[in-house]
């Protein structure tokens, strides 16, 4: 079976990639940082973990740290995580809940709208404007129960840049909501800390020609996945699951309930949209799995993988290590390959990159748009 | 209680701090090693540590690593710690006793004044001058019980640096010399290593705004401090202890016997001096606490804390750990709060840095005096 | 006894080391690894490690990783360990033995001549040239036993190079023909990993003035030696071994049987060459031990020591333990030396470096040879 991608490029034709230097070079990182990872909305918390007014996560965006938290109108803000006394961190552990941020050096206390609200000694000091010297805010959306934030000061479009992602990728966004990703519930997390630069991963995700060679389970599941074109490589196409399988799962068991309200022609297929710069959601009938990449390093990257289910399949307990740990295979063989690659970004052999088939076409958008947003 | 300072700043006054990437850059921390660290005189070794002839230890000064030692006239010289044949460290343990200096890879051998006296096979070379090929040499100083060193070639005046800041702080150097520092003994000293920039250490010990929040043991026996105010926003003003507090211990309880010569007006009183840049000294009727610190990176600091006693205290072996505990406390407690003020450093939110209150307005003139230094 | 060099230099006479940034700078560390690792004749893989077709190891030259690797003719092969297509190391282990070299990531598969010889849905692709998308190749030469690359494209004369260093040394290059090196066996390899710049161990080797003060064994064995003059100052000098020496053995016992063909000349004596940039032999009687250094930061050096005998004393188990003891500690000695030496290397108190005696001037040489190479 060969399914044709709806613009299948000419046979024959070798692209290339970015040079090696854009995967080894701090500078381009940085200049990544900033232009994209921070200038970009990211997807930081699951809002179920801040549900309630005064709780708060602290994540990593870009080279900031940013507080995300619920106000008492149980509106999600987020700050950037410094104090505008002297600089401590106001957060200093991971997540709590508090009714009000305060700083641990000198307690300057800032509301959950990120106000000044109390300092000692100050109370009778007229240039200290609570605003004025409030937590430095940070834009914030909520949608697929995430909370995703933006550092830039004037962000670009949610709806043209996120919701586009799924427009380009599924065709409209109704073929996403029909899987309610915002109210299903978290079934696992597991964290990964690969020792490659962000964009070998995101590239990897994007492509399936290495599916045949380091994913026997997931081509199992997905025959198509052998032929090397990944479901990316087309407008809402779902890959079938093998006539055999029964779900999508290590083995091709039966998985759990259907999510309601997926719909018929959606059934038995896998989809996935990447989500520029850092978040991979993959389709599956009973169960969604959502990727955030967090690039920590030039050569380090953090990977935070989220198993949701229906609600009431998580409140059961009901065992989904079958469904877990076919993707989770696919995330190790994956970012394994990532670290073995990673080395040779700095080779002379690298120098000038390497090539992209036919079916890794679409990476080459990628690295266009790398490339655009850095300015070289 | 509220103690006003000597020229308090007016009310609403909020100074700034230096922008964050002087607590990160490393190319700024190179020009502070040269023009601060190895530019002014630092105490380095305590002078009964090398009391006989032939005694030396090895201390770290900028990005520089000094001899120290004792001649047989009984004086102290000090010289960087490179052979100057092939380079080899001539001193490769912390300390030692010994008639002359070799160095262990060729056997070049230098006299305790650091005269190349010997090396194998070039006894008649004519062009072998031993004061030419002798070991660089570095200005020394002993005052306080402790060797004090320059690196530069013309050092600044010791009298008005270091001497000048006592009679800045206690308004004259006899309000010092009270507590007979040069003849007292060391109990106890314990070393930290925390991870912050050097000035963050200095800062956080020039103010007390912090007291009452990070500090409960110390405010309990200075409760003046939990106004906070630092007795460094004064001139010669000591911080009376508690009307319950019988000494400056972690409990409050009785600490051991006066030191003879402190006078009546400065007991039951806490008295603090800085020495720019790096050393830090703590006065109180019964023992003084004196820290160095010692830059090591952009965000790394050694901090080297000793106790000093009476010695016939230390003679005894009096139980001293209450004394001890209650800085130990307050250190550990600082310390900790640079750790976690030292990450903000590089977020955009501290990028034209943060605020001085009134309280802390002296720290203002430390920053100055930095900026003078280095040459921005 | 002083025994008195070909050449010796004027009494009197010290010459200037190189200053100690380079030792110390990354970029000049940099230029070196271009210029010289990269552009010379490098020892890197035992042939015997590579006796069959297939068979490989994966070596660092450089900055490099190289699959060194024979093919089906037998005929030695290297190539830069980086697939064309994405990059991703093709060798991912340290050595092995295959009918092909095949990338993990997607299966690109190439011949044991470097060709690219099969791609998953690209047999078809008419711009993939098998040869253009080949690895990427590096010259080979088979001598002493050990493949020896060099990565640049237009590579210096062999003859001129490596076997040159053999004459300037030992005046004709039958006089090292004569310990028989390529047909010897390994009898141990010891790897050494070194804090300290690869120049600080080449300069040790080239010179013995350090042997009285740090070799006690080794001037036990080769009493000359404590005069301080190397062998490498000396055209076909050996070092004769002490009256009461029986062998090249950490006690001065008996060694193994003497190589067949040693003339009698070289009975009873010590000879060293050194082949800049960066391998080091010894010869004596009965053995061999053979020294390659890997530069793998600026103040970072893996060295691979191999003991060789003759085959029929590895194939019958003798106990060799006396023999490689004393050249196990020679090393442990040296490296010990240039460790302490590499954290001087940064003082201001070397910025102009030191000097070398006339037992050390040959080593002027090679300071020169790394400045002209690097082009400074």
């Amino acid at each position: 079976m060969i399914i044709e991608p709806v613009a299948r490029p000419l046979p024959g034709s070798l692209e290339p990639t970015l040079p090696g230097r854009w995967y080894t070079d701090p500078t381009i990182f940085a200049r990544e940082q900033a232009a994209i990872l921070e200038a970009s909305w990211s997807c930081v918390v699951r809002s179920a973990d801040i549900a309630r007014p005064g709780d708060w996560e602290v994540a990593t965006v870009g080279r900031e740290q940013v507080i995300v938290s619920r106000n008492r109108r149980g509106e999600v803000r987020a700050f950037l995580n410094v104090c505008r006394h002297r600089g401590m961190r106001v957060c200093t552990e991971p997540s709590g809940s508090s009714r009000s941020l305060q700083c641990g050096y000198h307690a300057w206390t800032y509301d959950l709208d990120g106000r000044l609200v109390a300092a000692p000694n100050l109370t009778r000091m007229p240039d200290v404007d609570g605003a004025r010297y409030g937590l430095v805010g940070v834009h914030v959306r909520e949608w697929l129960g995430y909370v995703w934030v933006c550092l830039a000061a004037e962000p670009p479009s949610f709806s043209e840049t996120v919701l586009g992602e799924v427009v380009t990728r599924l065709g409209d966004v109704r073929n996403l909501d029909n899987y309610g990703v915002d109210g299903i519930a978290l079934g696992r997390r597991i964290t990964y800390d690969v020792a490659a630069n962000w964009k070998l991963v995101i590239e990897n995700f994007q492509e399936c020609y290495h599916c045949a060679t380091i994913h026997p389970e997931l081509t199992e599941v997905l025959p198509e996945f052998a032929e090397g074109w990944a479901a990316q490589a087309y407008v809402n196409h779902g890959a079938a699951f093998g006539d055999e399988v029964q779900g999508f799962t290590v083995d091709g068991s039966a998985g759990t309930a259907r999510l309601p309200s997926v719909a018929a022609e959606q059934d038995r297929r896998y989809y996935a949209v990447t989500f520029r710069p850092n978040v991979f959601v993959n389709l599956v009938p009973d169960h969604v799995v959502l990727h955030r990449m967090v690039p920590l390093a030039v050569d380090r990257t953090r990977v935070v993988c989220d198993w949701l289910f229906a609600p009431e399949v998580v409140a059961a307990g009901t065992d989904v290590s079958a469904s877990v740990e076919l993707f989770h295979r696919v995330n190790v063989q994956d970012f394994d390959a990532c670290e073995k690659t990673q080395p040779s970004m700095s080779s002379s052999a690298y120098a000038e990159g390497g090539v992209l088939v036919p079916a890794e076409h679409h990476i080459g958008e990628f690295h266009a748009w790398v490339r655009d947003a850095v300015g070289e």
